[in-house]
């Protein structure tokens, strides 16, 4: 991805990146982290990773600079490391966080997974949704222009027709958000936010 | 799964029944089958598998007596092992053809996989999509019918009505399809069909 690379010389994937923008957000070591990230976990109904690949996304990030190691804590059974992010886990993770994914198969996962994690960070979901619909609108419009299509052009059209869609429903229910939040707290429970803590 | 498991008591996965599939359509060796199911293959648009996992299906395939070994053929290089299905086989291969998928998310795969290896095999598309319509209406209704969804619902909801446009539009294209099939031959390129070879 030679576009990306140009941006951002660190490349990092999705399992750095979910772990890193929960290290900003707060959790200190990863136990919590792969709590979170747990099948049954506040993020773990968008996305999920196991324990052992928590871990090794932690060192990937430690090696990398965007997170360092700061001591340890008292946990169950054994001490656990605690880690914080560096100013340069910072800019990279706000820099995801504000980025619109490149692929229709990427809004189902990472997308989701954004718009969660700038919830947690306080960050508004409009912009992102904003610039999400902008970058697939030209494959969106390719897909669902086709005519006479096979099944896989079939399938690929509606596919697209359902981010599109979702797409609009998720900006319209931020909208009526934005509206909401005027008059109260924008954390105060809007039923059109995420919980945080689904379970489910 | 037990449902399944009551009426197939021998488990193969997708890729088994990939190649079994193409066994039965008159692929008589590994080679041959490895080239269906390339990325640039006749299959492989819809679903590809690896050499290596094709070789180990058929090898799996052999062992559960679902295809047989019947001899060598020369191929460049070296000699191929070549195969044909086994009346159990072809009695599995028919049965799974002919039963609609599970999960919403198998519509992409399996269940394109499954009508492509219709075609090829000279079977409606029809009874196919009309029981995968029929098995996966309660979970479309549940999940079509969120109120005041968060983002995965959201999502979930829009993805099931992509399967349900997709399902329609392919019922559909067939039901103009056999319109036309009356007057013409099946097979002699309408529109409505996967071509065999499209290379992308």
């Amino acid at each position: 991805m030679p576009a990306r690379s140009t941006r951002d010389p660190i490349e990092i994937g999705l399992a750095e990146h979910a772990c890193l923008a929960l290290v900003a957000d707060g959790a200190s070591h990863g136990w919590a982290i792969g709590g979170l990230l747990a099948p049954d976990g506040e993020l773990g109904r968008i996305w999920s990773l196991s324990r052992p690949l928590t871990y090794r996304a932690i060192d990937q990030l430690t090696e990398k600079g965007m997170i360092t190691r700061t001591g340890t804590t008292a946990g169950r059974g054994r001490d656990r490391r605690t880690i914080a992010i560096t100013a340069a886990g910072r800019r990279v993770n706000r820099r995801w966080l504000d980025e619109p994914v490149e692929h229709l198969r990427d809004v189902r996962t990472e997308l989701l997974l954004k718009l969660e994690l700038r919830d947690r960070a306080g960050l508004p979901r409009a912009p992102l949704l904003d610039a999400q619909a902008e970058a697939l609108a030209p494959i969106v419009d390719a897909l669902t222009q086709v005519r006479e299509p096979d099944l896989v052009a079939l399938w690929r059209r509606e596919n697209a027709r359902a981010v599109q869609r979702f797409l609009s429903a998720a900006r319209a229910a931020e909208a009526t958000s934005d509206a909401t939040d005027a008059a109260t707290d924008a954390d105060s429970g809007s039923v059109n936010r995420a919980p945080r803590a689904t379970g489910a």
